[in-house]
């Protein structure tokens, strides 16, 4: 390995916006870590499609990664981790992470009565990818899985504080928490934005699992047992430690990207992600 | 022209399933006239993307009609024809019309206090089409225009009849209707099947145009005109008067078309559009 490598970007791809809740929790967590951004704008949202085609743009996706010279790759997308988890990692030919695993770990660790609920989109939901990883840990736990297609929507539309989505919320959460949950995955990356909405909704007994937050937790732990670490802080003024690719005109894109994360992002390059 | 021509079939196109409802109806008003009918499945929406995509898409999906040797075009999807018309029609080489030009004209036969509201996806209204058709016609008339980017997902998560949606749609009709209009054109191709609910909503007072129907008779006009009309009627038995494509997994597709067709959709084939 060239010592250059361990200064060499993170590739965190996602199937839009979404996915910028991971980069902000690697920025906040990994500090020293580099960035290489793509958001699919032109082909959202993946939830909604098949395994075959969220495989085949998932592959484009790490084909495009690959000519930027990244030393891993974070799934930053919870559909394009259920459906094409494998397919990325055969694509890829470096270490790769996804957000269902580290989001079902901790779960499992959380819960205390053994009942968890899932909200994702209904392709994820339709994998039974949690399902699978927190019975894998713990055959014991029950797993209690709801599709939940209007919120993304509701967060594009903005509508993140609003009696309407409250009220969405509690019809898809319902039956979760006449199971008994104590736990609740949120399973899409969109869904950390509702997180105070869901807070107020499921009451403070039932812990709130952001895979976001747990997947930097597991990229950090990743890099050290490959000795990936970044071994040259980003200095102030170090130009663009953190780049930004979509698939349509970035402006959706950067506007959204500034009002999450904790940098200015100026521009985002557009690239023809069906060529890769 | 060879005889042949006139019993070619029509070419439809849809970003995915909203162009169901022009395609019933061509059917219930041209019964002689076959359809090919192709939905982006796996790219939906367009409604949220931009032109320069929506341009490139409409013209690989063009491309991939006429290698059906079809007759005509009809754009099925009102953001196509306000992003892409232009383009379409230079691809194309045959006659082709969209959705917004015939309710655009039925509106400005209607209205009587030319008070005209519009509500459509976010790049439909972005561009100004129906303002745009509407006005060209009548610059007396004054057109209020409202993006309603929650309707599409209300539609397709199955939610038409239900107090949440009644909700919503009120809130994107409160200053459609304090403007006073007497006249709603419902410019997306799902918005016909909140027609019940708008109706209820907005009561018998308001006219609501559905330019699908209109643009079937649009298209009968065109045929005539161009003398390119069916000349032998669909025969009982005839295989495959109407054949469908989509770019995804065709299940949901097949599940949808047969809830609103009045013919039994058996498959639909997937294309690989972006090879087109």
């Amino acid at each position: 390995m060239t010592p250059n490598l361990h200064d060499a970007p993170i590739g965190v791809f996602d199937s839009g916006l979404g996915g910028l809740t991971v980069a902000r929790e690697i920025m906040r967590n990994l500090p020293a870590e580099r960035i290489v951004y793509f958001g699919d704008t032109a082909r959202v949202p993946y939830g909604s499609k098949s395994k075959n085609i969220i495989v085949r743009y998932s592959r484009q996706i790490v084909r495009f990664l690959k000519t930027q010279e990244i030393k891993a790759i974070v799934i930053a997308c919870n559909t394009a981790t259920a459906l094409a988890f494998d397919e990325v990692a055969n694509e890829a030919g470096m270490p790769v992470i996804g957000v269902v695993e580290p989001g079902a770990r901790v779960a499992v660790q959380t819960t205390r009565n053994k009942n968890v609920g899932v909200i994702a989109t209904r392709a994820t939901i339709h994998t039974g990818a949690y399902t699978n990883a927190i019975c894998s840990l713990d055959p014991e736990i029950n797993v209690i899985e709801q599709a939940c297609p209007m919120l993304v929507p509701l967060v594009e539309e903005g509508w993140i504080h609003d009696r309407i989505t409250d009220e969405i919320i509690m019809r898809y959460l319902d039956d979760l928490l006449a199971h008994g949950i104590d736990t609740l995955i949120l399973g899409c990356t969109h869904y950390p934005l509702l997180r105070s909405a869901i807070r107020k909704l499921v009451g403070d007994q039932v812990a709130l699992i952001n895979p976001a937050y747990e997947t930097a937790r597991e990229l950090e732990r990743l890099l050290s047992a490959e000795h990936l670490e970044s071994t040259v802080p980003i200095a102030p003024g170090e130009p663009y430690p953190y780049r930004f690719y979509v698939s349509d005109d970035p402006q959706k894109f950067t506007d959204f990207a500034n009002s999450i994360l904790p940098v200015d992002v100026k521009n985002a390059k557009i690239i023809p992600i069906e060529e890769f």
